[in-house]
């Protein structure tokens, strides 16, 4: 389980499953969706890994992550195919057993028969769960997902993945929502660089990032403030925009 | 440096820095295009990470990732604003000195120069390389990466992060190119995941995957064979066509 925390600061992790990943064959679609959703909700994505389908690497990976943060959220890998080896590399990885679960058969054989569809081993693959692990349902195509202690095991598919994450969300412990304040200027990052700088300095607990950007050709720089705590958020920026105007950038 | 290594595989991570991509306000858009380019020169990409703006996790998986794999690819960080951390993070990884490079800021003074730009210490910043290290120039916007060892520094900002990669490439070693065949079926990968365990199991030196798809909303399946040896990839995909073919799926 998820170690003791700040009851306000609820972390997280995405590990990626998948070697078509890896050989850039597919591009990810999940990484951004999951840490904009995380974000909106209250839960800080604090690191990512992408791993290949293999098991140690996913067991590693696992217990590295789900020992660091609240959850870890993976993606990929519990289709019904040889190389689908997600849900025993978690099993293994908790040390716990995994066989066909009954509740994931409900669900699937039904789901098969309806259509005319045998049941055959690998389509009987997606009904199997490790011991102790809580369904996610999935509205679009009926295989679950699980969670099992803090780690929630999605599919690779991005519109399955979407409507797995909405299931398990209600079941999230969250903290305070990052707040973010962007303010765009028509300058390169060097010519603020100094500046920005001393404001982070002022303000240590707002975290402050520049993105350089080209707009027109041109560059630009996109300043970030965030922060859980909206007054000092506010005080934050408009002390920025004060120094900004002051030097005739805004 | 890099472990020993069977001559024929090259293996590399990318590890992506940065804030605004845990949080999701930016989008990564270089992890697909460093796996395309290192699948396309024979480097296979095993691992990815994305970490903070926080130096104790870029030194922490610097460290991790450039002791198991033959290359490391970072980017984002080396810009000249106070989060842009990437570059003394790494020195402290190598547990090497990091100053401004007379080879660096002989390239930046005169940028700013013809400008009409004072080079601040913000600017001064880009010029900051670990010791030890060979520049990667940036025909861009000048301020360069650097290879230390097997780790490879590159600039966050796509274009930037291209035109480096491109210049670092004739400096690596690569491996045998990995070669992969896709064959695309109209049905869903339950309908064929018996038959394809079966065929990766007569050929365990081709790893074999499966990647479930939408066609006109049904579910439809692409086949993945790799190998880096043409004739054994020619002969598994030749077999599992047959296959296919056999069953009035192809």
């Amino acid at each position: 389980m998820a170690p003791a925390q700040d009851n306000d600061v609820v972390t997280a992790a995405v590990l990626v499953i998948g070697d078509e990943i890896l050989s850039g064959r597919t591009k990810d679609r999940n990484i951004g969706y999951i840490a904009d959703h995380c974000t909106a909700i209250g839960i800080q994505v604090r690191e990512v890994r992408i791993v290949a389908d293999d098991e140690g690497a996913i067991v590693a990976a696992v217990n590295a992550l789900r020992a660091r943060y609240d959850y870890v959220f993976t993606t990929g890998g519990i289709g019904p195919t040889h190389d689908d080896i997600t849900a025993d590399s978690i099993a293994r990885a908790f040390g716990v057993s995994i066989d066909v679960d009954p509740r994931a058969l409900a669900l699937l054989a039904p789901y098969y028969e309806r259509r005319g569809l045998e049941l055959t081993p690998g389509r009987l693959r997606m009904a199997r769960i490790p011991a102790g692990a809580e369904l996610v349902e999935n509205s679009i195509s009926v295989a679950p997902g699980f969670m099992i202690g803090n780690v929630i095991t999605l599919a690779g598919v991005p519109n399955v993945m979407q409507v797995m994450l909405d299931a398990v969300t209600p079941r999230l412990r969250t903290g305070k929502k990052m707040r973010s304040v962007a303010i765009d200027l028509q300058f390169p990052e060097g010519a603020i660089a100094d500046l920005f700088g001393e404001h982070q300095k002022a303000y240590p607990a707002v975290p402050m990032g520049s993105y350089p950007t080209f707009r027109d050709n041109r560059p630009c720089t996109q300043l970030v403030l965030r922060s859980t705590d909206p007054d000092l958020l506010a005080e934050a920026v408009a002390g920025l925009k004060a120094k900004l105007t002051a030097r005739g950038m805004l």
